[in-house]
This record gives structure tokens, C-alpha cells and sequence, in this order.
């Protein structure tokens, strides 16, 4: 079967079948799709070196729990061991043992087949398509700052970034939010993709528009993927204020300390979350993240989706077998 | 009156005294204690020029509070305009058109009478020594923390950092938490400083030897000073803990973005405190923070007193008239 291996160099090649013991379930792919952490492998970011790829939706070919044979399946990254003490509290996604899908000590979903253990499957309902679920590891992402942060008490709300997760964000933190708050702001650089959520009440900001806004978000969310995210969310705070940090990058990050201590200022790390709220998000349909699809390609031609997935402006490229 | 001011180089001067005009109250000073912020001035942080001291235990010569009149009384830093939305909602120590008592446009403490509105003063009962008094503001902006966390819920703390501020949080984080849970942990350099918390049930730890602490506590308050403090501070932290930042210093800081947010460490900057809790601490004997006391020097030896402060393994070092 083809597989999408990095090791140093991004390639694809023959790799074989792997076989169901019946431990973990087997899973064929119906799609995956290119996220910026993947890019981010390939310029060294963790060390990781194998098939990538940890946005999925497949199908269960085989499994020892008959239910979940033939279902279309979406799959939490974390692989913990379930046994150890932030497992038997809840915080599995922090196993210290665990393994991570395309990201460390495991191999990912950009392949035709692929396992992962059953508890990490959520059966897909039949009213979400392919092109939505394969979105719901990122939008699990998103809704973990739901889990972290009571938005419900937050007026003044920025995201920072208007890339695929900067987006994501945008959608999943404007339909929580009260509907006596003032819009949530969107700041970017790039109006057709900012224009992608304004239909969900939010409002956009160029970022070289922003002095103006200074001190004036209790809450701001950086999604920029880059290192001189962080100075600007901290200018964009009230005193007491929280930016959550989405970036996952390869490389050191610095802040002026004096503001952070000066003004009380949190920030707050925030990385995968649960399945069950994003899935019912695309459920509901309170949001329809597909429309950030660009493109779809068959795994053969993954070096050319990679490409293609950090060209400027381009969102989401899928790969298929 | 003798009066210490800072611009470009620290001076002992002679100033007029300031006369009481109905609006704020004159206090005569009785000792001030010289902390690292004062240190920190004198090396260009925050740009003050003008008298220093913020922590100062006074007695009120004049005031249109008739009960204030010969009151021995400490004193709130942060002196806030009581009219914007920050003040209104109780955040008085974060209004933007703030003074801040030898900070920030407003002269200190060092100096043999001063002013502060009457709103800031704290008249101290006569069981609390004015060696003890003299650190309510620290001891408050150490309190702080306790109005941030809630430590009852966290077993694992570390305190980083064995200089005046580090001493008096292992206090006052040690007294407030449950006796059921392992002593609380101070990481320093000397251990003739660390033996000053011991009879407190503080376990030490030496900065040498933290290797094998390392992802073992929930909570680490960094007091270092230092800006190589935070990196330690991240390592000691489970995932999903939090780092409490107290050190003010010059410069920028820096981290490692993808541990804090893989394992979705929080950073928390924080500043000063309420008095209420800080005098309470002191009226109980819950903490005695006198302990700390290295010398103390009238006003005229100053800049004697500010070389003592910042000598290797000295502790607080007081002025008085």
C-alpha cells in the first residue's frame, strides 16, 4: 500500500498492509487531511520520522468490538496506556506513555490502512459528510478552549491568524459565545479567508490595522504559527487578560516579562481536545468547516499536496487513497 | 527633609517638605524597606525617575479623615483615578491613569514625610511590630497568588528562588495550605536563607539538584529574578500546571513555545496585592516576616543601604529618617 513517509525528505512509498492481532483496530482511509503541524514535522519540528498524518476520516475493517466493524470512524491522536495516574484521572491526552498519530512514537493515517486502539474511535453519524468529518480532529483542537476558558464570561474576544486554525477557531468560539456579546473579532491578513466566517457574526481586522485595538480583549487566541504572534496578542490585552497559545512552532519564543507581570496577564497553552463536542458541533451543523477545502489529492501525489499546502492563501488540502 | 532620588544615579537630597492640602494625607515616615524592584530602577527598569520606595510603615500627621489623624499605617502602592471602568469593577490596582507610590509618576516612600490618598492607608493594630508592618506590601503581592490559585486544590508547589520575595511566598503559600498534603518545596542557592522557612514545614531543595524533579509539581511560583528562571520553572511543571511569574526584571524573556503548549502549561503573571489579607497574616503570627531584616540605615546612607541591598546573600535592608 502507498504511505507518506518523512525522514529528512517527504516520499511516498510501498510500504505493507498492517495486520489486524486483534488489539488495535485496523482502519482504511477515506481521507486525511495536511495540517500545519505536518508541515512543521517536515522542518524538524519534534524529531518525528515516519508516515505522517493525524486528521482522518476511514472506515473499520476490522476490530474485536463487532459494533465498530464497517463503521466510518474518526480517531483521537493521543494513544495513552490508560493505566497510569493522569490516565485513571481523566488526562489521558497528557500521558506521559502515550504515543501521538504522525506525531511521535507512532505512525499516521497518510496510508491506506493504519491502527489505532478502539477507544480512540468515534463512529461518524451518517448526516456528516466525509468532507466535514475530516475536520474534527482540528475542530476537537478548537473546542478545547472551550473546556479551558468560561467564554460565557469573556465580552471582548480576538483570534489572531486567519489560517486553517485561526478559522476553525473563529467558527467554533463565534456560535458558543452569548449572543449579547459583541462580535468576535477575526484578525488576519487575508480578506477571502476572513471572509469565510463572516457569515457567522464575526467581525475582521487586518493586522496592519490593529494599534487602535490595543488593550482591549479579555481574551485572545494565537493561532498565527508564528513567533511575533505573541507580542501583539499581549498588546491587544486588558490587564488581567488571557491569550491562549495555539502556534506550534519549531524554535525558542520571548515576551517582555514586565507586561506580563505588570498587567497579570495569563497565558495558557492549549493542544488537542475532545471528540465528542466538535463532532456534535458538525452534527447540529453549527458550523461546516469543509468550506476550507482546497484541494484534494491521491496519496501518490502527496509531495505535490505538501507543496501546494503552504503556498500563501491556501487552506486545507485532503489527501485520498 | 532628606529625600532618595534616582535619575541616572542614585542621590540623597535635600527636598522641600510636601504640604498637606485637604486631598491626600501627609504621612511621616517610620522605616521603609528597600525591595528588588528599587534594585531593579536603579538599572533602567520602567524608565522612574524621582524619590524611590513603595514599602514604607508611616504614621499620619494630616488628613481629612479626622480618625486617621496619628494613625501608624501602611500603605496600597497603586494610587487609581476611582471614576473608570477598572476602578468601578474593582480593579483599582490595574486603572490605566494610575500612579504608583516611587513607580510610576508619583515619589516614594524613601523621604522623611509623603503623601497618598486616604483610601490607600491601612492603619496597623499595635500587636504587629513595625518590623514586621514594613512588609505588607510585599507580603501582599505574595497574597496575591492566593487570590489567583487556589492552592487548597493543589498538592505539588515549588517555590523558585531564595531571595526576600521568594522567602515570603514560601511563608504565606505554606501557612495557607492543607496540612494533608507533602510540604511545599523552596528551590534556591543558599541554604542559610532556605533554613529561614524550615520551622514553616518548607522542604528544600537546592537549585543543583532539581534534575529529578523535573514534570513533578502543579504549581511553581518563580521568584528568581532572573530571566534563566522560567525555563527551570516549565520543566518542573506536570502537564497542565501552572507557573506563577513574579520576577520584574529588564529585558526580554524567553521560552520553549511547544512544551507549553503541548502540555498546556499555564503562565501567570502577577503583581501586587490586597492589604487585608497580608495585615491579617501579620495580626494572627501566621508569618514573621521581620526575620528577613539584614540591617537598617537612616535615609542620609542610602546609597550605602542600596549597595548592602544587592550584595550576595543579603536579605531586606531598611531605611529610616
Amino acid at each position: 500500500m502507498k504511505a507518506v513517509v518523512f525522514d529528512r525528505t517527504l516520499e511516498v512509498v510501498d510500504a505493507p498492509r498492517p495486520v489486524f492481532t486483534g488489539d488495535e483496530s485496523l482502519v482504511r482511509l477515506i481521507q486525511a487531511g495536511i495540517c500545519n503541524t505536518d508541515l512543521e514535522i517536515t522542518r524538524g519540528y519534534f524529531g518525528f520520522k515516519g508516515v505522517l498524518g493525524h486528521e482522518f476520516v476511514g472506515r473499520v475493517e476490522s476490530s474485536r468490538t463487532s459494533s465498530l466493524v464497517g463503521a466510518r470512524v474518526v480517531g483521537e491522536i493521543n494513544a495513552a496506556c490508560c493505566r497510569c495516574e493522569f490516565c485513571r484521572s481523566g488526562r489521558g491526552r497528557h500521558c506521559p506513555q502515550r504515543s501521538v498519530l504522525g506525531i511521535l512514537n507512532r505512525d499516521g493515517a497518510f496510508r491506506e490502512h493504519f491502527t489505532l486502539p478502539e477507544q480512540n474511535l468515534h463512529p461518524v453519524p451518517d448526516s456528516v459528510s466525509d468532507d466535514d468529518a475530516v475536520f474534527v480532529e482540528p475542530v476537537a483542537a478548537a473546542c478545547e478552549i472551550l473546556d479551558q476558558v468560561d467564554i460565557q464570561r469573556v465580552e471582548k474576544i480576538a483570534v489572531l491568524g486567519d489560517g486553517k486554525l485561526g478559522l476553525l477557531i473563529a467558527m467554533v468560539l463565534a456560535q458558543a459565545r452569548r449572543a449579547t456579546y459583541p462580535p468576535l473579532t477575526l484578525i488576519g491578513k487575508h480578506p477571502e479567508k476572513m471572509r469565510l466566517v463572516e457569515d457567522l457574526g464575526v467581525s475582521t481586522l487586518h493586522l496592519g490595522s490593529t494599534q487602535a485595538a490595543a488593550r482591549s480583549f479579555q481574551l485572545v487566541v494565537e493561532a498565527t504559527g508564528s513567533p511575533s504572534g505573541l507580542d501583539l496578542a499581549l498588546r491587544l490585552l486588558e490587564p488581567r487578560g488571557t491569550v491562549v497559545l495555539k502556534s506550534t512552532f519549531h524554535g525558542r519564543q520571548s515576551f517582555d516579562p514586565a507586561s506580563v507581570v505588570v498587567d497579570e496577564l495569563t497565558l495558557l497553552g492549549s493542544r488537542c481536545g475532545r471528540f465528542e463536542p466538535a463532532l456534535d458541533l458538525l452534527v447540529r451543523k453549527r458550523i461546516r468547516p469543509s468550506r476550507l477545502i482546497r484541494d484534494s489529492l491521491p496519496l501518490t501525489q502527496a509531495v505535490e499536496a505538501f507543496r501546494l499546502a503552504q503556498s500563501p492563501g491556501v487552506l486545507k488540502v485532503l489527501l485520498h487513497p
